[in-house]
């Protein structure tokens, strides 16, 4: 469909390229997304440029992964006739828009950005933190209104990614003098970050609590094996508690049978379910969710080059999106447009005259 | 002549895009690159990305000065032919570069470059300094080394930059393991900045004090009869003082007979000689120099369209030049780079089945 006459709201999300995808991405935003490509205009972002921010170290596991994330996209159902999926490196117009917001925004304000500030902290950089780390913000706001989107699905700590990206689109519309750029709101899902099979914090690969969407059968027996659910729950007959407890916060997650998970949360917390039982339901339920995406994603996997393809084709789709939007900022703001530089000169004659 | 049979050496220089240029430029660097065309591959940027940083209220004098400056450097004898004139932001390649850089380069390491530092101060920018700003040194790195450049024209006062510029390349080369980007030396003028006819501070359109390259000839013999001279040389028979009198200093930047500028001195210094002969010779030199500038610039801007196709045509080879060496380093680091990805799906295949 023309951009002109697809009046779906726009949708942009993706990942950084820096793993294979698990089970809490499935759980945040994968299934989602999914969904949402029927009723929305979707692009997803292979964000390569970014995973580079804080992985300037190791940029070969940051091309390695761009495969990796495409084919759990395609795994999970992500259709690459309803959804863009493009590569942030291929986007040039990504990285110009980048440098012209970085005008717009003070140091003082990206240090003042809480989700930075955070991150800064939870890596370790202290001082030393890399510029592009510090001006990811700007890169953010390039990404999502280069393809003009409206809707950004983050998690709650990222809303203030998305509150910076609209002080700059403000900040461009009112020097512009008329709306180029739309503001976006933040989709912050309703079900909050998968815990790790631990019950250790978040999900993540690097804590190794982590289910890869890859996972074969028995990696996910093992992995229910071991996940934490009540540490003073040691015989079935007794009661039980819930709240942290691993096993149940997959059930709210995956098991579609709510009636069901609140029947068995009321007998665990009254006593007389063991560990073992719910456990067996919860296997159950990831072996069938998986499997198809674990099969999927194998076959997938087969050829890689048919992948590549997918994303080349996007990425070029992307590309027009998003020099499109550049053009129009840069003519917005009074700049020459190189392409342009021909049909200006008649333009340019006259202001030099004036 | 194709990239890979010049051995030149490549100079890159240029200008920001902020206004006409003047008679200190003339003396400080355009000259220069007269000569400097013959002898090496030299790339001239109109530096409109970067003026940007300081002037991101204001872009429509960016724009505007494209064209000015362009002429500037036609009518003062740049030849298309030798030199390559090219507008910064339609180069994409430098800002993926730069965005790149950014990576390799701390917070920290930018606020202690002493001409960010002293800049700031100059500029008044204070903590809200723009974003852009900060980054800025990282930007010339991408511009110095997208085009290769090893030799890089520049004031005593932009050193730091260079040093800032090859502490990248050592990095980026370290982590490639062999040397894809070339260290690059400053080339600082011998002839220091040219004052301002008033004598106070250097040149500069901003303060008023500066002989524009299209000035007049009555421009010209005002200037030069308002010019700072020995305030304290009231008498042609008494003896003045040639130190920061403005017209020796202009007599010793462009009077080609040093013998007879010599002569000059030694007779001020001794007396007898006035302010208003000294002047005339400086007037004389000064409308012979400007008048050939003057009117090439003149019929030149005549014709936008033909100035503006040399850019566009330089823009063009540029671009080639400078996306070579951005394919170059992503692939040197293992980035998958988009044009690639077709040719790149074998290569992805051995390193995902390792």
């Amino acid at each position: 469909m023309p951009l002109d006459t697809d009046q779906r709201p726009v949708i942009l999300t993706g990942d950084r390229t820096t793993g294979p995808l698990h089970l809490g991405h499935y759980a945040g935003s994968l299934r989602n997304r999914v969904a949402l490509q029927h009723s929305h205009r979707q692009y997803l972002l292979l964000a390569d440029t970014q995973a580079l921010t804080d992985n300037a170290a190791d940029p070969a596991k940051v091309r390695r992964n761009v495969l990796e994330v495409a084919l759990d996209y395609l795994a999970v159902g992500i259709d690459p006739a309803k959804t863009t999926i493009c590569l942030q490196s291929g986007l040039p117009a990504l990285a110009e828009l980048t440098l012209l917001y970085l005008n717009f925004v003070t140091v003082s304000r990206l240090e003042r950005n809480p989700t930075i500030k955070e991150e800064i902290q939870a890596r370790g950089f202290g001082r030393d933190i890399p510029a592009g780390f510090l001006c990811y913000p700007a890169a953010q706001a390039a990404d999502i209104t280069g393809f003009k989107a409206t809707v950004v699905p983050v998690g709650e700590d990222q809303a203030p990614l998305i509150e910076q990206t609209n002080e700059i689109v403000r900040r461009l519309n009112r020097q512009i003098g008329r709306a180029v750029l739309p503001e976006a709101r933040a989709l912050i899902p309703s079900v909050g970050r998968l815990p790790g099979v631990d019950g250790k914090g978040k999900m993540s690969k690097s804590q190794g609590n982590a289910i890869p969407l890859s996972a074969t059968p028995d990696d996910i027996r093992d992995a229910v094996r071991r996940m934490y659910t009540d540490p003073n729950h040691l015989r079935a007959g007794e009661p039980g508690t819930v709240e942290g407890n691993v096993v149940f916060t997959y059930l709210d997650a995956f098991d579609e049978d709510r009636a069901a998970v609140e029947a068995l949360k009321a007998h665990y917390r009254r006593g007389g379910l063991g560990d073992a039982a719910v456990k067996r339901r919860l296997e159950d339920i990831l072996q069938a969710l998986l499997a198809p995406i674990r099969e999927r994603r194998a076959a997938l996997a087969q050829d890689p080059g048919y992948v590549l393809d997918i994303v080349r084709s996007g990425t070029r789709a992307a590309r027009e999106r998003t020099q499109a939007t550049l053009d129009e900022v840069r003519s917005g703001l009074g700049l020459l447009a190189f392409e342009r530089i021909e049909d200006r000169a008649c333009a340019l004659r006259d202001s030099t005259a004036a």
